[in-house]
């Protein structure tokens, strides 16, 4: 186990009606608030008026910004940046999902800053400040809720990058299951593919002697496992909802990756992907990590063994470990399946043309991931694994 | 899953030598620090000198009080209360394992306020501020480090009560497994009895639909089960005591109680046992524990049924549930006598002269438990079933 520091200091607020506190925990934090939002579901689901009523009755003035698209971009940070200057406002206040939180942070760590805030996305500059965040979740999957980093598309180039940084931890997560009834089938198993991912990315690691973090990390997957079909089936099964909501938090915020080494070659290669071809963060992780899956397996079949036979109830195969770990591997791919999830490029209508450029840029930096550090190459044999 | 929230902003710092930042991290809450701790061995280890210096290097001035003893007592609080506002003292260090850190919050409590420091304990008054408290320690079982939690045993009447209010929750918790190598296998044994009895008592609730947090218990519940006989066999093998040490913390930080509510009843009639008999708040669970159960176990086989499978590892049996529940406790006590702790009074040397005395102080407010609610007569049979 590796020597580390963890903090995870936002309130959670969990369960029905945790959107009306809204008012009250950014009245705590701020005089006037930017509420940042994405399309128009938000306002015809009327939790917009009801946000806005509850920062009302709080004393808390109100600027809003919406129209954050997925894989938020650099330019709508940058009005919103503009915009909390010109306005003063001294708070953001993100409703929505990933996309949403990740746009806020950002600009809530632009505002008050001396540099332009690409500066700090390019390691160029630390931030000292940024205006404290809150979070209504709507969909639950990226974990961005809790979590330390934002990921923001830089349109000049179609640069997809992310910042981690504590300014950017979200005060108060209000999360309410009941909001996530209306998530299309596409949304909610995106969703959860995106905390799979963030589970998986920690999970496979050479730390060796990270016991209680494996089985927590398994704990989450089984939960996500067992109830994504659930929500599918159902999608106002509040139970389920509840489950996959809590564990997209649980998924990412830091906690299961104490003591050890995450991955992240797959959150990488798929960053790729959707800045080229905007495919939603989800979709891109169902097709690229049973690849990366497929390109690594080797390095550690003890560890896939694990993960298939704790994760997936495959029966060790102890005579050949190999075999049960791809076992692991093929249900993994079955299950996305059976839950509606594309698996492959194809299904995607995206070709193989541009394998070559998200190869480069994904390894720009140098060699990605941990558990095995991958090349240029390697990168181009995942993709090809993708088609 | 009940609506909850979920705030613990505890920095945990973890791994080999984290005790040596005690001085930058208190620096930065405090200019004059109470170092508080127990016996001598903090003193003979030389951790004493290491934190003095620590401290002194960092520029923190430092008043020294030392003597807690297990279940900690209501006198050397107010000692500590004392001294803390004679020497202007503005943090509190606590140096060892729970007792330390409870009496440590007591006299962060106690310092500051207006009342007497019991009329919390007592619900007689709210605090509304508290001296920041920081933690190295040295024993991991209670789990104190990173709770909002004080247990204190007044000598008037021996009453043994805890508080609980977010002012007690350590600012920063350090934790080096290799300070653990030294305790003695009753410690040890001791300790991992208090972090599962933490994860029991959550573990067993009438709350639906918690499945995440089942298996998060389920996980950390394993990883002590696995761990406990290796530090026992090797004390300094580090990834056992790192595994233990963390669970520790896990155990009762409130994550795995988010969603449902627990029962407390075991700890409560452990509290009556100890406060009359002072014995280690852990061996008190292992024998208290098991009685609990046998008592209680027909309320929901299911819950105990998948209990025994999934933390047990014993094979269902479909057409006899409460078998199967029965099997898990049976293998709870197994486990607990193969460690070499005691599972009966007897084994204490404690009669059955005072069971009414414990039954009728244990209930004196109203039942206990929330799994089963318990009166005067349940809690005499359970303590029956502990001879």
């Amino acid at each position: 186990m590796r020597d580390f520091t963890f903090q995870n200091a936002t309130k959670v607020i969990f369960g029905r009606g945790a959107e009306e506190k809204v008012g009250v925990e950014t009245a705590a934090l701020a005089r006037k608030a930017l509420l940042h939002f994405g399309g128009g579901s938000v306002r015809k689901s009327g939790l917009y008026d009801r946000i806005v009523a509850s920062l009302a009755e709080a004393g808390v003035d109100v600027v809003a910004l919406g129209g954050v698209k997925p894989n938020p971009r650099l330019s709508l940070v940058k009005e919103g940046i503009a915009l909390c200057r010109r306005e003063k406002v001294d708070a953001v206040i993100a409703v929505g999902g990933g996309s949403v939180i990740d746009s806020a942070k950002a600009i809530a760590l632009g505002a008050p800053a001396d540099v332009p805030l690409w500066d700090f996305f390019e390691g160029k500059a630390r931030p000292d400040r940024a205006l404290p965040i809150g979070v209504v979740l709507t969909l639950p999957a990226a974990g961005s809720e809790t979590s330390p980093v934002s990921v923001i598309t830089n349109e000049r180039g179609l640069y997809k990058k992310g910042f981690r940084n504590g300014l950017l931890r979200p005060r108060f997560a209000l999360l309410n299951p009941e909001l996530t009834f209306t998530l299309p089938p596409e949304q909610t198993g995106a969703g959860a593919v995106d905390m799979l991912a963030h589970v998986m990315e920690r999970y496979f690691t050479n730390e060796r002697d990270v016991e209680l973090t494996d089985r927590l990390c398994e704990a989450t997957m089984r939960t996500i496992i067992a109830n994504l079909p659930r929500a599918l089936a159902d999608p106002r099964d509040y139970a389920a909802r509840a489950e996959l909501m809590w564990a997209s938090t649980i998924a990412h915020n830091d906690l299961l990756d104490t003591g050890r080494e995450g991955d992240w070659a797959s959150h990488k290669i798929e960053h790729e992907l959707s800045a080229l071809y905007d495919v939603a963060h989800g979709i891109g992780l169902a097709v690229v990590f049973p690849a990366w899956m497929s390109h690594v397996v080797d390095h550690d079949r003890s560890r896939f063994a694990q993960f298939a036979h704790r994760v997936w109830d495959v029966e060790p195969d102890f005579f050949d470990p190999g075999r049960t770990a791809r076992e692991g591997i093929a249900r993994f791919v079955a299950f996305l399946r059976s839950c509606g999830l594309p698996t492959t490029l194809r299904e995607l209508a995206i070709g193989d043309d541009r394998f070559g450029e998200m190869a480069r840029k994904a390894v720009e930096a140098g060699p990605i991931g941990t558990f095995v550090p991958l090349g240029e190459d390697d990168v181009r044999t995942i993709l090809e694994g993708c088609r």
